[in-house]
């Protein structure tokens, strides 16, 4: 696939231009950090290719892509927890996004059962607990 | 130097064990959440190593890998902008921290002068524009 981004500039035009030119890494992903929209929430991480991060800005519902399935996948295809795009940001040195989310279907983001991904709690001794505000949703 | 987490297990143990159980990647990296412990507003999106995430956790301290200068990095130990740890979360995969932090020194954490790193909102026309939002702190 041709990459629909022009190619990174300077640090400067990076910091601070109005186009974006996002800095794929080595395997062409950059990290996707996905919140709810309305709560603020993070949701889960993810990653996006060029064609992820395109057809998520074109269509309004979020794609990434499967490290482990190698493969584009729209989040939701399967489990109906698409994910309708409020924003997308980018950071700095434009190596991430930030997606701002309504999440459809039964509100989940997480193949696991809960509300996020972040439902566990590490502590100092490296022992991990639930968290107390760990929604499960219906699955 | 050695990895002080204990290797990750079966797809459930992983998911739903008590025990963090950090997936590295192949350079030896997770993706790291940051976000303000208070507003809950995401600050960035930076990587750990195994002693990074160790000394995350002991010492209340954030801290990171720099992939630019190969090395570990305390944030704030140049800039003054120390993040104070209110909570580590992992994902379910293991392979992505949330840390929940209170921003030290002038309450930024992104070297180009705003709040957050995520100061820019990407358009579908490829276009970047500030956030209404993307407080400039002091500098």
């Amino acid at each position: 696939m041709s990459d629909p981004f022009p190619a990174p500039g300077s640090s400067d035009e990076v910091e601070r231009g109005a186009r974006l030119t996002p800095r794929f890494d080595a395997n062409g992903l950059i990290a996707a950090v996905t919140t709810h929209a309305v709560t603020g929430e993070v949701l889960m991480l993810a990653w996006m290719n060029a064609e992820a991060l395109s057809l998520t800005l074109s269509t309004g519902e979020a794609h990434y892509f499967s490290r482990s399935r190698n493969a584009l996948w729209k989040k939701g295809e399967t489990s109906g927890q698409i994910q309708k795009v409020a924003e997308v940001r980018v950071d700095c040195d434009q190596d991430a996004v930030l997606l701002k989310v309504w999440p459809q279907g039964d509100g989940g983001a997480c193949h696991v059962g809960f509300r996020s991904c972040f439902y566990r709690v590490a502590q100092a001794d490296g022992s991990l607990v639930e968290a107390p505000d760990a929604g499960q949703h219906a699955h």
